[in-house]
């Protein structure tokens, strides 16, 4: 009991893991060994899905038998779209919608009864989810715009999907491939707060229905996933007020408000997807010959990084200071930031579920406890 | 990186608490202070949930206003009650459809635009949880019956209105004694791993429902909250093999079966909740005129902790051993023995989350990463 607490568990290695590694000094993520910007350019989001969830990337065979699968179990059992319909009508918020819906489907799994130790069972589950969540997610949107939900579109793959069935329309290329990239950016990075979640969960043999559940409603936490939707709303806050951008942000800074999309427990420079994602945010804003978001992003990062010298604090702009620009210029909800967040991770989720179940221990750890050793009992009626 | 990997984060200390304390050599274990066996004698399961959940126990009109609120906030939205149903008729099992029902709550959360820093908002909110459980547990019950679900009776408490909304008829004395005391053993426990996945969870600064609907998912694991089923269903199997109990274990031994109910990470000496469920099962047997399971447990217990030598390598009988057969005399279904866990352990799930959000730093530990460094990229056609 003389050991310090550790807090936040900082630092604190709980497992090994093959999954992915980010070098916080040199801004460098990768996935089995593959940098983030070559997956990015590279691999489709199935792609990455099966790196992975398998050891290695799959050859052209396996990833149309894969993709495939995925396509083909989109669909939702008629009792979660009632589920995601009442949800949407009661005004709940899109991440406690997800959560629940997602915990509702184990109710039609084909495999509910599987061996909790048959991981091949877990990781066909983990593939049923992932191709579930894009449709309960425009399910719900189209819901809240007394709208009926549209089927999906088998011949799109999951990014493209998703974007079909929110509007209806087939995306452009250009869209397909933001939305396809966006989802590879996120879709796992180390042990964060929803990852180790469903990890602390998966620990107990609990199904991979219930590891899911949980991420999500870790991701839900303001300190988690909710920052890219809070820039967002800064940088319709900035347009909205005809000023300049500049000025906007010096008046911000002056009066002590925290600029949200900067700073990261584990980078000390340039988030390595924030750098993807303003490329993308550039090329969007050409397409659309309206620079603004664009000009927004750059204006705020360079005040605060050089002028107000956060470089040097090793406080940098992260994935969710470009994300929102993105996903805005998609035409996307801003309340379906963090949702899209999980459609993506939960490809991390999934991944160190099965990994850490493949040789697992209960995680199980101590408080220090700081209570009276020995209180006396006084009866209610003495109180 | 050269630490070592903590694997199941085994005495890690992750925080400091005044809940519970648990010491593993002499078998105590306390609440804030007071002795289980003080609490389960003295206290009702609304005092010990008043106790955990504020620094000290309730003077009289303390309890009354907070067991009249619990009682108040027990009915269910009809949302809710509609996805109880389509659960039950689905057949999904009782945890998973207690983690979506509970999950579905917060749709109906009145105070679901509360600031997630306002903690006393928060406890309102795990009230509310605390209160609906058992309704939902009853009411899912009720609809696998192919019954109408039975509305909360204003006048009992917890412990008693759970048994009456399952059976439709109040409970005797000895009944919801027995209930109420299986519900104080059961409700705080240290960083167990759900009460874990609680925290980490809140340390998101997520919404409780998210902590209790991530609680829950852990609890449903087979190495977490499953034992007691498992105790019940080999004592049913020794029942119907006609076979004496010594000769039924003395041949499962024999045959290399792990006997469930056994062994804890925790304790080396016998859980003191063992003890206190065990005197339960006696007295219920008693009353019964019936003291098969007592005798039983009892001969199974004598048989592996002297003659296989088990209390010599410190494996003793877990509180799972006997809450079982505690829960068969009152003649609740088997499948409901880790819903009912739930329903008692709600309330460490809320006073961990509270008690670290009142000091909060997000949970992120790391991984050892032991994939490659770098990989290099073949184009899919050349793979």
């Amino acid at each position: 009991m003389l050991e310090e607490v550790q807090k936040g568990l900082e630092g604190v290695l709980v497992a090994e893991s093959g999954l992915s590694s980010i070098d916080g000094d040199a801004g460098r993520l990768v996935y089995r060994g593959y940098d983030i910007e070559t997956l990015a350019r590279e691999a489709s989001y199935e792609e990455v899905l099966y790196l992975l969830w398998h050891d290695e990337l799959p050859t052209a065979t396996d990833l149309e038998a894969f993709s495939d699968r995925i396509a083909e179990e989109r669909e939702l059992d008629v009792d979660v779209l009632e589920t995601v319909r009442r949800l949407a009508n009661a005004d709940e918020e899109p991440m406690a919608a997800l959560r629940t819906a997602v915990s509702a489907l184990s109710a039609s799994e084909p495999e509910a009864e599987a061996d909790p130790e048959d991981l091949e069972a877990t990781l066909r589950k983990g593939r049923r989810i992932t191709a579930k969540i894009p449709t309960i997610l425009a399910a719900f949107e189209r819901y809240r715009l007394n709208e009926a939900p549209i089927e999906p579109h088998p011949d799109l793959d999951l990014a493209a999907n998703f974007l079909y069935m929110l509007t209806g329309e087939e995306p452009d290329e250009v869209a397909a491939e933001t939305m396809d990239q966006a989802l590879i950016l996120h879709a796992d990075h180390g042990l964060n707060a929803s990852t180790f979640t469903a990890m602390v969960i998966a620990s107990t043999m609990a199904d991979v229905y219930s590891s899911v559940t949980g991420g999500i409603g870790a991701l839900s936490g303001p300190l988690h996933g909710g920052a890219n939707q809070d820039v967002m709303e800064m940088l319709i806050e900035v347009d909205e007020s005809d000023r300049d951008p500049l000025d906007w942000v010096k008046n911000a800074t002056d009066e002590g408000r925290r600029i949200p999309g900067f700073g990261h427990r584990v980078y000390d420079v340039k988030d390595p997807r924030a750098k993807i994602l303003q490329a993308r945010c550039k090329e969007l804003s050409e397409a659309s010959g309206d620079a603004k978001w664009y000009d927004y992003t750059t204006t705020i990062e360079q005040y605060l990084s050089e002028d107000q010298g956060l470089v040097e604090k090793g406080i940098a702009p992260n994935v969710d200071f470009y994300s929102g620009t993105v996903y805005y210029q998609l035409g996307i909800p801003v309340d379906m930031y963090t949702p899209i967040f999980a459609m993506s991770r939960v490809g991390g989720w999934v991944g160190h579920a099965l990994e850490y179940q493949a040789d697992n221990r209960l995680i199980r750890p101590r408080a220090r406890y700081v209570g009276p050793d020995e209180a006396e009992w006084v009866p209610l009626e003495e109180r």
